[in-house]
Order: C-alpha cells, then sequence, then structure tokens
C-alpha cells in the first residue's frame, strides 16, 4: 500500500507526459493570443483564504479540504480550486494598482479535493484556468467564455455545449433568495439535513444538491432569472449578444448556480456531448465574481473566471478520437563499438547534443545488433556506428534507418553535416 | 495575516512567469536533445515512502517534511525531493520492464520543506531533476552530470563550479563507516546531541552537520576516498575520464557527501562563482543510488540524478546579469469608438485571434486618447481604430506604432492583411 501513490492520485508517465505538454502548450497559445499572462500561486494557504474565498457553506470548504497544521501550528489547505488562491495574491501583491486593468490571468495549477475518486474525478487534478480582475464589461464575460470555447476548438473538439445563466446582482439575489425559502419552506422535512441547514444559510445551494434533485419541489423552484432587475437583466442581455456577435452557440439553463457561494452575474458550463463520455460531462465551469476581491480585504473589484479540468479535457480528446500529434522519433542513435569507441562516443554525444541535435546511445553494454534493434525500438531516425576501424580513420558511418542509405563522413564534419541531414540534405554528398 | 501567502512561499507574477516559461523551455529543449522523457508524480506521497526512500536519520525526514493526516487516516507528506517520488512510480508502474533501458526522466516540480525561510531558501521551492534508472555504466553517470552543466550554460552561466566525489560501494562505505566511528568515538561527548545519535546510526552525516563543522576533528576525518576498493575507485576514474572527455572542468571533494542516505558511488555539486550570489551558493546536487529501488519494493536497480533549484537558477542568472530574452509586445490594440464599433469590435477580436494574431482591446471604456495610451503601456506593434465612420464605410484603421505609417484596410480583408504585416509586410500595399 505504502509504495503506491496514494488514492485518488497517478502518475503521468512519459507516454502520457508528451500528450499533456502538447496540450498545455496549445492553451498557453490561446492565452498569449487573447493576452492573458501567466501567475503561479502556492501549492497551499492560510486555510481562512478558501473559508472566505470559496464559502463556508460549499461542499468543498465543509467536505473537500485537505487542511493540517505546519510545524508552525498554522492551519493550511491544500488549493481545491484557482479562484480564491489568484485573488489572494492580486490583493497582496497590489495588483489593482497596476495602470494596465483589467489583469487578465491564467494558470495550470492542481488542485486537491477529497472525494470518492472515480473516472474522471480524482482527488489531485490538473486545472488550466483564467481570472480577469477590474472590468464589469460584457463584453469581458464573452471573452472568457470565448477564451475556453476557442482552448477546446484548437485542440479538435467538436461536441461541446455552452450552457449559461445569470445568477444577477445582489438586489436580485436577494429577492430570489426569499422567493426560494418561502418555496422550500413548506417542504424542509422533506429535505436532507445538509438542504435544511441550506435553506437557512444559502437557499441558492438547495438546488444543486445531489441526493434531492428528485424530488418535486426541485422542478417548480422559482428561477433567478425571472428575478433578476433590469440591470441584471441588461448586462446578461449583452452577454448574449457578444456571444452571438462571435458565433458562439450557447443553451441558457436557469438551473446552472455552479457549486461556489461567490458567484453573481454570469455563470457558464461547458460539457461534452461527445458519445461515451461517461457520466461527468462537465469540462470547464466558471462566472461572475463580483464582491469576492473586498471579501478577501481588497478594494471593490470585479472579476471573472473559468476553471479547465484537464484530465477531463484529455478524456473529451479520446471520446472525440482525436489524435494529439506526437512526434516520438529520435533523431539519431550512436553505436559504438569497441572500448575505445565508447570512449569517443560519449566525447561526441556531448557534442551533438550541444550543437541541438537529438542523439542518445547504449548505456547497457549490448551487442552491435542489440543496438540496432534498441535504435529501432526508440524510432531512430539515423543510426551512427563508431566502430574501431572507423576510430582509426577518424571517420563514423550513418544510415537512414527510413531509406537504408548508408555513408562515412570525418568525425571533425559530423555535427555540421548531421545538421544539413536532419534538416533534409542528402546523406552521401 | 491570512490574506497573504502563507510563509516561505511566494506568488510568480506575469512580470516574473515570462522568465521562468523561457528558462523551463530551455531546460525542456537539453532534455530532448539528451533524450530524456518528462514524469509527473502526485504532489504528496504515503510518509513511509520518503522514511524509506530518503531515509529516517536525514533532517529532512526528522525535521522538514510536511506531514498531515488525510481525512480517511492515511499519514501523507508534500514531496520534500524529487527522488523517492520517481522511483515509487518507477516501481509502482513496473517501468523496470520496459524493453528500453536505463530509463532516463525528467521532472519540473515543487518540494516544501519547513525551513527557516532566507534568501534562496525557501518553504515551497521549484525544482528540475533527471532520474536514470537501470544504468550503472559511468558513462550515465557523466551524462547526467553533463546534462545539468549543459542546463546552465544553455542560459549563459559562465561562473560555474562542478565539484564531484565517490562515496564508494557498499563494501568500501562500511569500511569507511568503522573508520569514522572509530574517528569519532573519542570525541562523542563533544559532539552535538544529533551527531551523537548520528554516529549509532549513519555516521556519514556527521560530516554534514552545521552545528559541529568547526570541530577540528572534522578536519582529520578518514575520507572515504582511502576507503575506496578497487571496483569503486575504478569506477570513480572513468566517470572523471568521461567528464574530461566532454570537455568538462570538475574538483574533486573528499567531504561531499550530499544530505541524503541514499547515495553511492558518484556524488556530485554544482556551484555558483558569481560574484554577489550570496551565501547559498549551490544550484544543484546529485548523486548515485544503487539500492533505493530496492528499498523501495522494486528489484535490483541501480540508478543516478540530480536536482537542480529553479529559485536558485534565477537567482544566478541575475548575479551574472544575464538578461533572458522576452517578447512583451502585443501584436495589436484595437481601438473602438461608439458602440455599434464596440459590439463589431468583439466579434474582430474574436476572428483575428482564431487566426493566431494576438490582440486585446480596452474594456473599461477609456476615451480614445486613453485607449492609445494603453496601447503604447501594452507595447503594442499596430494600433487599429474603429470608429463611426470606418463602420459605414466597412474599413478599419491601422496605424504602426514604430513608424506611425497609417492605411485603411477593408474589413473583409483584415486578418489576411493582418498576418500579411505582422510577418513584416508593408502596411500600405
Amino acid at each position: 500500500m505504502a509504495m503506491k501513490a496514494p488514492r485518488g492520485t497517478v502518475d503521468i508517465l512519459p507516454e502520457n507526459a508528451k500528450k499533456w505538454q502538447f496540450v498545455e502548450s496549445k492553451i498557453k497559445e490561446v492565452c498569449d493570443r487573447y493576452h492573458f499572462k501567466e501567475i503561479r500561486t502556492p501549492l497551499f494557504e492560510h486555510t481562512e483564504v478558501f473559508q472566505r474565498g470559496v464559502g463556508d457553506t460549499t461542499d468543498i470548504v465543509q467536505k473537500e479540504m485537505y487542511t493540517f497544521e505546519d510545524r508552525g501550528g498554522r492551519s493550511l489547505t491544500l488549493r481545491p480550486e484557482g479562484t480564491a488562491s489568484v485573488v489572494r495574491a492580486f490583493v497582496e501583491n497590489k495588483m489593482f494598482g497596476n495602470p494596465n486593468q483589467p489583469v487578465k490571468l491564467y494558470y495550470f495549477a492542481q488542485m486537491f479535493r477529497y472525494e470518492r475518486p472515480q473516472k474522471g474525478r480524482m482527488r489531485q487534478l490538473n486545472q488550466f484556468g483564467v481570472e480577469v480582475l477590474g472590468s464589469d464589461n460584457p463584453a469581458t464575460d464573452a471573452e472568457v467564455i470565448d477564451l475556453a470555447m476557442t482552448c477546446y476548438r484548437s485542440l479538435g473538439l467538436k461536441s461541446l455545449k455552452l450552457v449559461i445563466n445569470s445568477l444577477g446582482d445582489q438586489e436580485s439575489r436577494e429577492n430570489h433568495r426569499k422567493a426560494l425559502v418561502d418555496h422550500f419552506k413548506p417542504h424542509e422535512h422533506e429535505l436532507c439535513r445538509d438542504c435544511q441547514s441550506r435553506l437557512e444559510k444559502n437557499p441558492l445551494r438547495v438546488l444543486d444538491c445531489k441526493k434531492d434533485r428528485d424530488h418535486p419541489a426541485m422542478g417548480t423552484a422559482p428561477s433567478i432569472l425571472e428575478y433578476l432587475n433590469e440591470e441584471s437583466e441588461n448586462y446578461f442581455n449583452q452577454v448574449k449578444s457578444y456571444l452571438t456577435a462571435m458565433g458562439i452557440d450557447y443553451e441558457v439553463d436557469k438551473n446552472l448556480v455552479r457549486g461556489l457561494d461567490y458567484y453573481n452575474h454570469t455563470a457558464f458550463e461547458i460539457m461534452s456531448e461527445a458519445d461515451g463520455f461517461g457520466a461527468i460531462t462537465t469540462l470547464a465551469g466558471g462566472g461572475r465574481y463580483n464582491g469576492l476581491v473586498e471579501e478577501l480585504d481588497g478594494p471593490a473589484t470585479p472579476g471573472i473566471g473559468f476553471g479547465m479540468g484537464l484530465e477531463r479535457l484529455l478524456m473529451a480528446l479520446d471520446a472525440e478520437n482525436i489524435e494529439v500529434p506526437l512526434d516520438d522519433q529520435l533523431d539519431c542513435f550512436l553505436i559504438a563499438v569497441g572500448e575505445e569507441a565508447e570512449y569517443e562516443s560519449v566525447r561526441i554525444l556531448h557534442d551533438l547534443r550541444n550543437n541541438g541535435i537529438q542523439v542518445d546511445k547504449d548505456y547497457q553494454g549490448r551487442k552491435m545488433k542489440a543496438q540496432f534493434k534498441a535504435a529501432d525500438r526508440n524510432q531512430a531516425k539515423f543510426v551512427l556506428v563508431l566502430g574501431e576501424d572507423e576510430l582509426q580513420k577518424q571517420m563514423i558511418n550513418i544510415k537512414s534507418m527510413e531509406t537504408g542509405d548508408q555513408a562515412e563522413i570525418p568525425l571533425t564534419d559530423l555535427t555540421e553535416r548531421l545538421q544539413q541531414i536532419l534538416k533534409g540534405g542528402n546523406i552521401s554528398e
């Protein structure tokens, strides 16, 4: 047991790591085009950051956090989501004073949630996310949603569904809250214990409950959309029209409330509709969180962002049978025969590698034939052979594994000639 | 307090993140040329992995680990170093069965050590490291050292010092161990309490002690090099001659023992000799750890690796005044004037970004002049202006911020023309 990765975590092995690298670099490119910049926050925060920044009544804070005391008695928590940490960093580093507003940030980060592990739900998960702080322009909401969709599209995903909703401003939410309490109060004793407590503290959470989701009062609950005031409705309409202008299809789902306490106005989720994706289809979720910066002791600053699970993104790629283009070929494999050649080959490897050429050799004392097999397994494009004869003549043999062409090259010219050959030059010219 | 990053941790902000990205991509390129492949292990492991894999008598395990129980009562520890996790993953995933041996791995990972924070020593630190499993060829030791040096050199570092030592094989170590006990026994009561206990369990650790480093018996302690058996001496000689073949300078330091229990044969450290680097000059350290794979329940497999602190690498770049080339320019900034143009600009942004062009706009409702200033602050190469007039004509104005040249472009041609212009094409052709 001890010598296994902890439950709910996995190793990303080399054959998969290349896929991760590709996905991350594509997403980085998109962020660059959208002019978002990277931020990296610590793996853990003072627990209070999440209690205040995610919300005391959420499942995350109540049940799922990895919280521990450090040796100095501080209560620390491994970050369960990305927004609270970024907002803490925004406040602490006074980024609200940057003349370039809004501040458009992205991150790649591991998140930690103590949940029952299942397909698509791990205890350590990898997320990409963005946060835009300092703009209450509905065009920003549209930009953030557009960026998320573009990340998926740039990787080739097609079966996507975007769902949006508005949670309104404070006034709208207050009115809706009252209506929800009035609606559920007569059924209070039929709801689960958690929902009974939620009804007092945060009735919106009731709509999110997995246990009570089939209770008849759920379907008839008042929708926030009926309680939006004029300003909130205008805001939502503008977001929708910007999405339309960009040709981004969406559905409005009045029951979309998101699992975190701090959202208002725009909320959205992106789902995979690919066959065989499995039960958990949500790929990304986010929304606007005006008020959160104040909650974390910063000046009044509007904000919006999303988090995107990368494990699920990879699952979605698989579900749509999208092959990520991976270059698994090795440029050269160097075979040395004899002790002196072995010694010389270490120098050659060093020189080639320091001149931009990818090359490997055998370290297992294998026979020549086995070394050729190793070159094959590593998908080497070219094999270099250095035997005692060649060394005597200060030459090296090169063979193309694709065409079978061979040539002898003076050792002193090797780097230059290999550079030409790898660019497509003729092997024996 | 709560709203600050925990003591000993820092945020990497956008202006620095680009530097990190550059350093990481350079190192990745080196790994690729040396044919090392990435692995990613979880942030935490069962505590026993480090107790067994780092060593119960080390400072790390005794004093510096972030250990906590999860909600299921498991003892978990945030990884304090990279090797034990990678070896655990190697064993668990049966990578010893891979026909391509040795397995050459690299990682970028955060490490966590509860130490007194000071310059160059953080509680959360970023490390790059490699591990080669399955080769006991001294050429592998040389390859690993070469890779570390090449990473630094490829970033422009020059003031580097490589120090190596051999800790010998088990027999050599046992003989040396006895000699150390004999040497220190008469001084036992003069040593610190930790060293008294180390003298029993692991006398090599005494040489590492920070408290007793000035005790006269330290300088006269028997060196491992005097106790190397023939095989160990041959091994060390071969490593040295390979380094020489590659033109890599080194010094032998017989007191170099490294702070982890599991090393044998080759141990090495790379230091910065740059002026003004500060007291802690070690940039990277590593060595061979034959026996560790067995310790973590795997089949007998030799191993060697190193860990390289990335915070310290960045400090070394600063100390040598090396400027990392960062592209902070923005391709285009789009200025929209009027409500209709604002709406249209969202569509244009989407189109340009989805055609590979980096572009941003104002979201703060700023006046035109302030928007031009924002374009300047963002170092935009080109500014696009869409006013009511232009919109009427379905044209857009483009201005080069470098030359001041301007032109009008039909909206329908914008993407194509901008792509040409950004490649260096004439603005008004």
